[in-house]
């Protein structure tokens, strides 16, 4: 299929080369800074552009891979009439009728995975969700999507919602206990690379355990004087204390299902 | 060396495994519940008990290796008088110092790593943090220590606690953050599976790039329209809620280095 990029940020990127390898042809890449869509449209070995009136208007599918807040404007203004075109967007939390006033056929295609630049990808094992306006559409999406992946799977608008919410917590929020944990172990001197094997293991164990299963330290054991001293050892960081409130609360509620005698 | 154990949870069980792997002899595992301590010493072919008066006074090692809050009642009522043994234990939160005024070469050994029952590690891989009273029993500690595991560091308790709390954001909350997509995810029907993909990658990216460079997603972009979103998905978990606006907040903070407007 000959494809035309409406953003060019890590997820587009990404997407794009996963199908440029799976054989499709991409036309043209759509960046409002010009720089973003040289750089991915040189990767592509296709042409660039930041004008709107620009958009190549013979693709069979548009592929709207921007921040969600930029989706609406972008649908409103950066589309082409294309009666036969297929029109998706890959965002978890954005619900697939944003498209329904201006094109005829549309979807979502969401990859659940975390992509950075300059770190490559196994996409075969990447989940896809579709979703689409009508079985046509869904026909192609699934196509599209076959191509590149192995695991595809239908999803509403509003469960995808919900799992791109699930993703956050397993992995922006994952991530961003990382980052405090190198932060502690910086100001102390100590490097991160001590905790990798308890990163991977932490990861590892949840593909045999469930989750609350596999929960163990201080909020896990109800430990709250450890949990004390621990507050306490964070005084310094006001934002981190109250990750460290927060989540012990709702583990220990998790895994007791009862509350934590607020006294941390 | 020959070692009693006192105390057959987690740790205890996959450290004293180790250990005779190592081929340490196991003399004898206590535990305050005579069930534990006999499926422990089992595993070990060894002795078991259950009171304190019967621990055997001929080891060369004692490991408490018990919750943090009854280590200063068992170092009280529960270390036999031998002048040359070395008594140790094994909590990141514990300073070495609970045992001065009880015994003459003590120590910590400290594993950083996530133990459940039933799941075995490598432990060759796994860091292990020692600390000890003097020259002669850091040199057996150490000894003890690299019979099973390669890679060894010195450090204070002071540190020690640090990196304590490090591992509870990347280890215990981030199998929080896990339990929390499952919650989600099963509310919806949703298998947790879908998941893997996603938790492997997010602790992958982290061998290679600095976490806060690694951050993806709502909080990271600030976008604010997302994260009303997904606070308002969560209203029928208050807890979850919590941890959502905590989190946020601090991965905002320190990707850009200032405060969130606080209208979460």
């Amino acid at each position: 299929m000959k494809i035309v990029w409406i953003g060019a940020g890590n997820v587009a990127t990404h997407l794009s080369e996963a199908f440029a390898r799976a054989g499709h042809e991409t036309l043209q890449v759509f960046s409002r800074t010009m720089q973003s869509a040289q750089t991915l449209a040189e990767r592509l070995g296709c042409d660039a552009t930041d004008r709107v009136e620009d958009i190549k208007p013979n693709a069979d599918v548009y592929v709207l891979s921007v921040k969600d807040d930029v989706i609406d404007e972008l649908v409103e203004k950066a589309l082409p009439h294309c009666e036969n075109a297929l029109f998706i967007h890959t965002a978890g939390s954005v619900p697939m009728e944003v498209f329904r006033s201006y094109v005829r056929h549309y979807g979502v295609l969401y990859p659940l995975q975390t992509f950075s630049r300059n770190k490559s990808v196994d996409f075969k094992q990447i989940p896809l969700f579709v979703e689409a306006s009508d079985d046509e559409s869904l026909c192609r999406l699934r196509q599209l999507a076959s191509s590149c992946s192995d695991k595809i799977y239908e999803l509403s608008s509003e469960k995808r919602r919900q799992l791109h919410l699930a993703a956050v917590f397993a992995c922006n929020f994952v991530n961003g206990c990382y980052a405090m944990a190198e932060n502690i172990l910086q100001s102390k001197g100590l490097p991160f690379d001590v905790m990798l094997p308890l990163i991977d293991e932490t990861a590892n164990k949840v593909h045999t355990l469930n989750p609350i299963v596999a929960q163990t330290g201080p909020a896990a054991r109800g430990d709250v004087e450890v949990m004390k001293q621990q507050v306490d050892l964070l005084k310094d960081f006001p934002e981190m204390q109250e990750v460290y409130q927060a989540m012990s609360r709702c583990i220990y509620r998790m895994k007791h299902d009862m509350e934590l005698n607020d006294d941390l």
